[in-house]
């Protein structure tokens, strides 16, 4: 086994103790990083400790670049990689800092550096949490008609009671457009409720609490939705695991040996 | 098939690539329109861009106005179309921009703009949205009784709470009113909490906590409420697949192997 | 058939045409009364019309108060429905009217007054809410065990953050003693967020930031409780409607003929 | 039986009668130590009753510390209570008040006190509620790898968004740092909602709905994740109550009529 496919094993595999080990150190570098980039933000710390963060951020920057090219040599599939999502995030996220050498505005590099904190995601491919993952993004993508259907729903709603609240309440007190209304019809229904704007009038408080208790009872649909497909999820891997060659029933545990409706060996 | 009838497929069908294209234009006309009408209620933009916002206005209403007589010209049975949900709608999206011209009050004439935003619900006409949100509305009406005694309870608590409470802060603190404190209950329960009113003294904010908690575990009604029943109608779904071969019913569980109604084996 | 056993009907049943008069009158008895309570106490309303609320409220107790003593007359079971819990709100619902003759303190009369508003509850006797509200009254029962474990680990949970906010925030943040951090917490953890205490320190902020997103996934728990105790109650309704009497297996629906598991007919 | 043997039974068991008024003592004391330490920290009560609070305090701390070593000297595997949760929990809740003598920082100790309040655990040793604690643990313990999945894209969404804003709003809008943003973006997706930082501009309000929609649908998730693993842990409950005549294997599914280990016939 030559040295790069050794290589790949250890920057794409998960398995052997040298990926796994891979893999951590390359945790602990994006988090350091993304640390480093929100804590550069902080006007006071960024005053004194301004020239660590840079440094760091540079450090980080060539590692991560040496893992992007080393990531191209040791695929087999090069395209494939630089075009898949994560592909481009690996490249997104060290493009910024060294768009920051060429363009001096400080404004566009950190809309640049926000993409890095995406980096994050890569956390997810470490070992057992993957297959979780999938569990869940299965059911939230079973979901996803109903999902639209409800999202266009609670859209029409907040239009609407938005509307409404303007015609009510008008721009004296803080409902100043119907573009503003809506923000606050969101803001209310789905509980966060900030009161930067809150009804004044008698008829405002009213429609605003059945928009409340509205969005109360609402939060049930989505929560509704997701259990169920969770559920179908669990039962259909549950019964895809065991079947019956004798009566051909499914759904057996995993661990039974014999069918439990005609009772005949279970042969695995 | 003389053109009516074409025009008939076209407008109201989803299913020939004609009638998929109309109702995606419709959907366009209808987003456009809302657009319109809410960036014209924001002051700085009317100054400057309203002539454009009236001009596409004028001529979305114009569209919509050939759409409705279109309708009722090549429908069979105008009645019927005219009095349906959607029919009416479709009137009353069109009929404020006319009134406009008669009634220069502009007060009245926004709150009757309004109503145009309920176009939006004609979206949920198109394609495969439909079963899902037929799913998703045939379980809230399968709760509906569930939910009115969960609504008439968390009303009682809401009209109870309040009270105490404007007994035990009184107006100093903002419960000027058993209604405005009922306005705070409700505020409260739903884990809304704009904050313009909140309990200043120690026993008002260890009722206020008592409040929070309780609807804090209330929310798990409805929530349980409506996923039952998701649950259910996805097994009756499930349920309608497996039918007979003997007797020709359908509903039968997946688990059955005799036919409920004719005691004659299923096949599958 | 007596005065008194038809009254007894009209009064007490809902299942006759009489009955379910009396029921809704006395449901709009109810809620005028609430209503005509909750308008005095606002104060623009009660200097213009505080008279006309008086006399509601006179011909209402005084109607009730008829209604509660036939209530004792055409019972036969007189100590039993005095003493239970509707006899004690029919009773608790007219005292308060006639104690503001005898005590003039404002203040006291209010208090008794709030208790009126129980009354409410009378609604839910109303004909087939009643099942609905039982299938969810025996729900929250099943659950109440696990629901108290639950509500003493987030009055813990409250206790110990409320504490160490108290620590690291502080009196000059708004933290000023333990009781009010414990009450923070709660508002926090409860996702209402008045905002009228809100963390100031980074370490503050750190710390709140937990508490919501363990609040966040804390919901789950009660939603989950609640949504399995259902499903429970749903099964246990479902199978107990149908046992097949030659293999004595249960669960068949309500229309079934034939045993799905062994294909002999039912006798229902 | 020794004198030993009948403390053991008492301070450890929860069956017998003494265990049980033990234990509910015990449950009284802690809750009174944990109302003393909280009032003492509101500066109003502590001037006028300080002395009363710190005799209180004396006299359950002696009393717990008597508790403490004759658990140590009843018990015989005496190493393991002592580095036991409780037993860690039990020794902590003692050490503040005597510590409070040689230390004087009142600040230090003030943290010290608040690991007492952990003692209120101790209440869920009490009877049949521990049951109930261990499903719920179970379920919650079942669903850790998913919860830790949500969690995890729940932060790297929060620091995306909460840096967006940042870029966005900026800091003459309250947004003055990534850290702070990320605060703002954990309060809003939470629906917690204080107020106390809120978006000004256009852009950053749409991108705020966007994020308070996306958290009101999120809480879906663990909602989700508890049912199933609830349901899921009340049938393992519910199956280990079918065991086979045979071979004496539980586990076996209610409607199951053979064993799914040896394959003879179940009797029920």
């Amino acid at each position: 086994m030559n040295i790069r496919k050794r290589l790949f094993i250890v920057i794409f595999g998960t398995n052997t103790p040298a990926g796994k080990a891979f893999d951590v150190a390359l945790l602990f570098a994006i988090i350091i990083s993304i640390i480093a980039v929100m804590l550069e933000s902080v006007s006071s710390l960024e005053s004194r400790f301004g020239s660590v963060f840079r440094i760091v951020e540079w450090i980080l920057t060539v590692a991560f670049t040496l893992e992007y090219l080393t990531r191209i040599y040791v695929t087999d599939r090069k395209t494939k990689y630089i075009f898949s999502f994560y592909g481009l995030i690996d490249l997104l996220s060290v493009l910024p800092t060294y768009l920051s050498l060429v363009f001096t505005g400080t404004q566009y590099l950190l809309v640049i550096r926000a993409l890095r904190l995406l980096r994050v995601f890569r956390i997810l491919k470490l070992g057992r949490f993957v297959g979780e993952g999938e569990q869940l993004s299965e059911a939230l993508k079973a979901s996803r008609h109903k999902i639209v259907v409800f999202l266009g729903s609670v859209l029409t709603l907040v239009i609407i009671m938005g509307t409404v609240m303007y015609l009510i309440e008008g721009g004296e007190n803080g409902f100043t457009s119907i573009p503003r209304s809506v923000y606050w019809a969101i803001v209310t229904l789905t509980t966060v409720g900030y009161g930067d704007i809150a009804p004044q009038t008698i008829l405002g408080q009213t429609i605003a609490s059945f928009v409340m208790i509205m969005g109360y009872a609402i939060i049930a649909v989505p929560t509704g939705i997701v259990t169920v497909e969770m559920q179908k999820v669990k039962s259909a891997i549950a019964a895809s695991q065991n079947n019956c060659p004798h009566c051909g029933s499914v759904g057996h545990d995993e661990d039974a040996n014999y069918c439990k409706f005609c009772g005949e060996p279970l042969e695995d």
